[in-house]
């Protein structure tokens, strides 16, 4: 099934990405954090990506695929578009489907978290509750499209949503110096693959894993996607069961290890976030960070850190 | 009582407090805001200084305040410092003394929330709880400095304290352009007195206050600060029964007019913040941002907000 050569975007294509959602996206600020304040061994640049509409990058790659969307000979489905999603992806669709002015129908596994749904309900998107996980909801997506006309925005694995996600590595190139690498937590794996791409030559982009949702580094051993089980605290971020086609291919060429990290240190990431710097962040959000708490052998100078979805309620550790 | 003239800080009192403070404060970013995001009347560009150590721009005062303590002929204390507060200038003196590794005793209302409570004591500060409000904890500080020799570090009517809050202003010299206005919550008025004073001639700063807790505005009426009633849901942050004497003057010699915002918009402003932008402030934070819901006419163009104090648990409305 994987005999297709795979679409790999272009530094064009994500400088054109870049023109093309200036206007409906945020250029998100850096922060810069110190060892001490966190208690971490290496001074953090953190990416406040939280910040970014609908509380994730995803509103990149959304904005970029209905962008090109509208421009195409065939144009808009009168049914509008589609996708699936732990709910991130979802509320992303939704908020570019609304910028457009086009119908959205979003379906998430079942447990996908109220702070996820309430968003993609107040975006005036149709939300579809599916059994089981993200790969049981993209089923639903995919038929959903061939059933009723309606275009499939697919979360992780179109060069145009990789392209969107690498507007964010621009916007990085800008903002860190060269060298220090950029830390992203990885599910299909397509901020990976987006900012690997924006940064190639400049600065290592590293994929951090939930060691319970180990998609992208199956695939890197394997040498292509394969499927996984997957649980975990960041399930409904980070829950895809299979990476992309994409994000392994830009993985295997650049030799890129992914890091893991076990519940405990994400948990522990997204309290320090809080308690330390007042910022929420989901565990998805914080699982990069994690692992500046458990392999910063990798990056003894520090690392850049992307912080991507707020959409939670607060750690129990308030206070 | 105050017929001793008032010192009020110069253009280099304010840039040399820059210099003295940069290694221990952080230039906190900021974040321009549309006015469909947030369904209000006009764009705004949000100084996100929730994100300074301690969650209020508070530690800038009160690290320049200890920087020339150290360096003056009498030296410090052996008893240490000592400060009275509602809770943020309490936590922003903790952490400047100990960055200095000075002794920090902190006297708070009883009212004081426990999210300030225990970053207080989390950063080596003896904590003092006292009967009644601000005005109440400033006696028992004053008092203690008398007693056990301590230094005393005001809150807001001393001109290294204001010259410090300045160093925000200064920030925003470089990164708004010049003409809005900026807007600042205001209780004893150290932050708007340093500010309006960094950016004289180039945007003006407007004090925004709560009803229930009109210090300055009543100031300014009668030509000199008067005590007021104080309560409302922004006391623990904005609650000077008694506004200074610098602000006081400040605000008389630019002739400009505090704006004065109901506890309804304050609750409004910050159910909106966490909502819309994932960003979590505490009453007195989310003040500034209350004149945009309910003044909007004095800035058809828009504002600059100052967002500072984040010590809090979660607005009710989070989902």
């Amino acid at each position: 099934m994987n005999a297709q050569p795979v679409n790999i975007p272009s530094a064009s294509d994500i400088a054109d990405a870049s023109r093309r959602i200036r206007t409906v996206t945020r250029r998100t600020p850096v922060l810069q954090v110190t060892a001490g304040e966190l208690d971490i061994p290496v001074p953090v640049t953190l990416k406040m990506e939280f910040l970014q509409h609908t509380g994730s990058f995803k509103v990149r790659g959304a904005s970029n695929v209905l962008a090109l969307l509208r421009t195409t000979d065939r144009g808009v489905p009168a049914a509008g578009v589609c996708c699936a999603s732990g709910g991130n992806h979802g509320a992303a669709v939704a908020w570019a489907a609304r910028e457009a002015g086009l119908r959205a129908t979003v379906f998430v596994p079942d447990f996908a978290p109220t702070a996820k749904t309430a968003i993609i309900e107040s975006l005036g998107a149709r939300l579809r509750r599916v059994d089981g996980f993200y790969a049981d909801a993209l089923v639903a997506s995919q038929d959903h499209a061939r059933r009723v006309g309606a275009f499939h925005v697919d979360a992780f694995d179109d060069p145009l949503t990789v392209a969107g996600q690498g507007t964010l590595g621009l916007e990085l190139a800008d903002q860190v110096p060269e060298g220090r690498p950029v830390l992203v937590g990885c599910g299909g794996g397509g901020l990976y693959a987006g900012t690997a791409l924006a940064l190639a030559g400049r600065n290592r982009v590293i994929a951090v894993e939930p060691s319970s949702a180990p998609s992208l580094t199956a695939a890197l051993e394997e040498g292509e996607p394969v499927d996984v089980e997957v649980g975990g605290i960041a399930v409904d971020s980070l829950g895809a069961r299979r990476a992309g086609r994409i994000a392994t291919a830009v993985g295997l060429s650049l030799g890129m290890k992914t890091l893991s990290v076990p519940d405990e240190a994400i948990a522990a990431a997204r309290t320090l976030l809080w308690q330390r710097l007042r910022i929420v962040a989901e565990p998805g959000g914080a699982t990069a960070l994690a692992a500046v708490l458990v392999h910063s052998e990798h990056f003894p100078d520090g690392a850049t850190v992307v912080i991507s979805g707020a959409n939670t309620d607060l750690p129990a550790s308030v206070g």
